[in-house]
Parts: structure tokens; sequence; C-alpha cells
């Protein structure tokens, strides 16, 4: 019920609802896109006595660390860095830094939920273009009167990655307005517009730490772009809350950053499980949207998406149902260890016999 | 210079400018009002190789259990506290879901600086009511048609607290818009207003981690209030960044509540050495607002306190100075170890002599 004391905003929001944090602890938990893997080990060794009692001073409000390292990472330059609580901050910075406009900002309609939600607290106009029958999403549908266009690459939950030339064909004719990609999932198999930061000045990539460097737990996120936008947002930032990120979550990123052959090793290894998943499940008669992520969308034979969700979480598995149009047929589901996808294939297995 | 790809709002902002945090390490650091003792010893007890490993798992989106060793603390539910990302997050929540009001919010004209920062980023109209000769806040000044009200309990930078019994009456005449009271001092010598939020629905009480817990490096405050107002917040902030606070944060701020033995100790040991800071500084010659708080505002004898300022900065001590009418006659000098105020007092006299 509204209270009288809210804002007129407040009883309009339509917050978002992330998915289920169970307690239960013998779950094997497919839900919300997590690694399986812990973080870099160096992660660990970083957080010395020294840096615990550290906690007593502020953070660098300009986390000049973890912007070296980042520009490091993708041989850019700090400028063009901005670094946040988590990629979801980042994401609400940059919303409204750049797409409170007269025109209304494009996104497809199936993909994270929380670029409505963002709308509806900045209130921003939008308008949400259908994906294509195979799920994908056609970047010529966005060339059209714009106040700012934004999807994730590859997208969630379908899983499907586009090619960086196609992305480059919409810079190319769409320069007046800002363009993010929102890589989440990019270091599962796809390629990176970051590679595009220097030819085209509205191009904004956004990043996560929370998938691929196994910290979903610190919240650290960032964007790169062109030293003009990263000033629109760190104007934001800074009108905001300065010091979002907190000493141990920049010290954790910095390392997990630098750890590459870690980073690699554990994206590989999460490659080779999605492909194993995917090929297991083809067999078992699902259909499967080709992943470019760390999740797989699948729609199970025999039954409906709905009744295979409840009777594997009856199995003390859980994944991800959507109950929303065109998705609502589909699964989505984390990719775990390789012991925890051969529980979860063997309980699909046991849920079809007995269907 | 402004940028075409900016949102209207981003070039008029006015982002709030931190204190300096200068990297030179054998500084003697008195100017951001961080705790010169290292966090309790728990904390770092705390962060094992299991809640490292487990930063791969997203944070409890409830901070179930951080909020309720602040309602064990102070004795309330769960329901009446929302945790965020340092006090600066829970103000902006706060703001954005009380202040967007068609009368003024009313603030103090010598007080936090980022009260004026949110109101640019919110589009909050406002009116700053000038402090009383001695700096105190006159609250009858307050009772006139509001949109709300917020004022620091202890104020910052002045120092000076209240007695409770005055904000209380405040609470009895204001009733219809919500009554922030900024605790972010409160615990070295001054009543919190939480005793009150069961009694006044409009009444929020903000608190921080970052001083009194020795844990500014890990971005923790939270809110208490009535349940009606802390739904308000919680719906602006899971629609802006639900998973706000990390795993670590979450359990050294946890760890650090449940230690009341460690944080009365460290409160009192500042107290006695603000005391003793407070007397030497008047028998050189000082005037010295009486400070309720981890800091004190002292106006030097023989020279501008920008003359200090700087002296000081010579002798690598750094305070915190203000060019701003009134206050520029001050420095706010954090209260340090009593090593570092030995250090701080000797460097002053010699500065004196030499003058």
């Amino acid at each position: 019920m509204p209270s009288k004391y809210w804002s007129g905003l407040v009883d309009q929001l339509d917050p978002y609802v992330p998915g289920e944090q169970p307690k239960q602890l013998d779950l094997i938990k497919l839900n919300t896109n997590e690694n399986p893997y812990p973080p870099s080990p160096k992660v660990l060794e970083a957080l010395s006595k020294d840096a615990i009692d550290n906690l007593r001073l502020y953070p660098d409000p300009a986390n000049a660390q973890l912007k070296q390292a980042i520009a490091k990472h993708y041989d850019i330059s700090e400028q063009q860095v901005i670094v946040g609580n988590g990629s979801d901050e980042v994401l609400a910075f940059a919303f409204q830094a750049f797409f409170k406009q007269d025109k209304p900002l494009l996104f497809p309609d199936i993909t994270y939920g929380f670029y409505t939600v963002y709308c509806g607290l900045f209130d921003i106009d939008y308008v949400e273009l259908p994906l294509a029958d195979d799920f994908s999403i056609n970047l010529d549908d966005y060339l059209q009167p714009n106040g700012g266009i934004i999807f994730p690459n590859p997208n969630a939950p379908t899983g499907i990655g586009m090619e960086l030339s196609v992305i480059e064909e919409l810079l190319k004719s769409n320069t007046e307005t800002v363009v993010i990609v929102d890589e989440a999932y990019v270091d599962f198999g796809s390629e990176s517009a970051t590679a595009l930061i220097d030819r085209y000045p509205n191009v904004l990539v956004i990043q996560t730490l929370s998938k691929s460097r196994s910290l979903a737990g610190a919240r650290v996120g960032f964007a790169v772009g062109s030293a003009e936008l990263i000033e629109g947002m760190e104007r934001v930032k800074n009108s905001f809350n300065p010091y979002s990120l907190d000493r141990v979550a920049e010290l954790a990123a910095t390392v997990a950053i630098e750890d590459r052959e870690y980073f690699n090793d554990c994206c590989n290894k999460i490659i080779a499980t999605r492909e194993w998943t995917t090929a297991q499940l083809e067999v078992l008669g699902f259909e499967v949207i080709p992943s470019k992520t760390n999740f797989v969308m699948a729609k199970p034979p025999q039954m409906s998406a709905e009744a295979m969700f409840k009777a594997l979480r009856e199995e003390n598995i859980i994944v991800r149902y959507f109950s929303k149009a065109r998705i609502d047929e589909y699964l989505r589901v984390s990719i775990g260890s390789d012991e925890e996808m051969q529980q979860f294939i063997a309980a699909v297995k046991r849920i079809l016999s007995a269907s």
C-alpha cells in the first residue's frame, strides 16, 4: 500500500525480481548463472591482515588500481574506463547519463529484465523490439529514430551471440545516440565490442566480474567507451555514490583481472561443460538454443517447461523458469561443474522416464 | 565540455568533491574522519577461505544476516532496517524515495555537502536554513511548510550535537513529511534518534559503519525507521541495485556490529583523545567548537585557517579546510591515535612559534 510519505514515483515503480537465492545447502543451484569455480586463488592471498586493517580507510574514489588493470587487459587508456558496484550500478549510471532523451530508448522484447526497471526509475521512454522467430536480434530493426539503443551480446536469457561486424554496421548508421553493448556473458565465446570504442565515440561496452571472474559476491562491473561517455557517467556516479566500490572488492577485482591464466582456464572449462550439456540435452529430445554464455535455454520434450522446472526442484535442482510469452516453453539452466551437470542430466532422464 | 550524447541533466550536475585521498605514505591523515583503529579483529577471522571462495555466489539480496544484527543491536524488527553501499547510497535512496515533493526540502546551510548534490541529481527543491551564530541548528526554524527535513546529528562539519528531546519536539509538530536524522557521528557521545522510530512513523535515522566501526573501506550504511518508510526505500533500491552490498562487506559489517565490546572501546578511546586534543588546542589559543564527533572544528590564533592548513601540510599533516563563508576561519581535524594527535599538537606549536 502506498504511503503518504513516499515521493510520487515510488508506488509506480516495478522493482526487479532477482533469481531465487535459496538457503537450502544440498541444492544444485543452476538458476542465477554463477560460476561453479571459486575466484582466482590470488584473491585470497591478496586479502592480508593489512588489507583488512586498512578497511578503516576510505577506498580510492578514482579506483586507479582497478582501472589500470582493466585498461591494460583491453589495451585502452584509463580515461576510457569507469568501474562500479556490479554491472547493475554501471547500467543504472549509463541509463541516467545517456538515455533521458526526447526519443525512446530501443531494446529487445526478450532481454535482461532490469532495462524496463531502470526506465521506470529514471522516467525514460522506451520501445521493445521483438526478437526474430529464432530468438536472434535483428539490428536492422534498430535503424529508426531513437534516444539510444541497448542490447546484451550475447543476449540473455536466450544465450545467442552476434558477430562484431553486425554491431559495427549498426554503429556506422547510428551515430547520434549512445549504443550500449551489455557484455555480461561475452567471455564464454563471443567477441567483445571493446575493439570498437576507439572508432565509435557513441558505443559503450558494459561488463561484469560476476560471471567469468567468479566474483558475483563482490559486486564489480565496469564500462569502457570514449572519454566523453565515461566523463558523463563519472558525473552521475560522483553525484550519487563516489565510493561505491569497497576496498576488498577493488582488490579482488584487480587480482582477478590480472590472473589471465586462471580466467582462461575457467572459461574454457565452462564452455566445454556447456557443449557437453547441450549434446546430452539434444540426445534427450530437448530443443537447445545455441549458447555463447554460461547457461543454456532448452525446451523439454514430453512435458511443459514449468512441469520440468517443478520436477527438477523435487530432485533438489534449481533452474530458472520465466513465465513470459515465447520463452515460457524453455528453461534457463546455468552451467555448473561437470559433476553438477552430470547430476542434472541424470535427474532429467529420471523425470522423462517417469512421465 | 558537455557532450551531445549526455542526457540534459548531466552537464548541470555539480558532483560531490570528496576529501583528498593522498598516496603519500608518511602522511598523518586527519582530513576525512577515518577511525585510527582497525576494524574488530573478528572481521579478519570471519574472512575464511570458504568466505572468499563463496564470492562466486551472489549475496543475499535481502541482507538478512546484517539486518538481524542491526535489529538486535537497537532492539527493533528487521522490517525497520534497510542496508546499503555506504550511508551515501542509503541517503541517495532516501532522497529519491521521500523528498521529491511540491514543497522544498529543508536543511542547514552549513552541513554535509552531499545534500545539495542529491537535490541536483533528483531535481528536488530545497531551502538552506542558516545556522545560529554559535553554529547550532535551531529546529524552530524548520516549523514551516516543507517537503521534508534533513539534518545530521551531530552536525558536520561543526561537530555540534543536539538533545534528543529537541528532535522529538520537531517530530511532534512536523508529522506530514519525512524527517531524516543523519547520524554518521552519533556513536561518539550523542543520543540516537533510533529510540523514536516506534513512536514517529515519519522519522528515518541513517547511520554508517565508516566511522565508529572502522569500516570506511567496506562501504556499509543503514537506515532505520517505520516499516512503511523502509518499504519505500526498498522499492527504490530494488529498482536500482538490489545487490549493492557485497558478501565481504555484509560479513564484515555483521561481525563489527556484533562485537560491541571492541566498538565501545574504540569509541571511548577516540572520545578521550578528542577531549585531550580540544584542551591542548584551547591552551594554544584556538577557538574549538564543542564536538560530539570524531573530529574538531578549530579556529587558529595568529594566522588564518588556510595558512595553518598549508603550514600543516608542509609538516606532512593533512587536515580539512573548507573555503566557505563562516567556516573558512576553521580547520576540521579528524581525531587520530594518541600518537598522531601528539604529533599534530607538536606541529601546531612549531608553526605558531615560527609565525
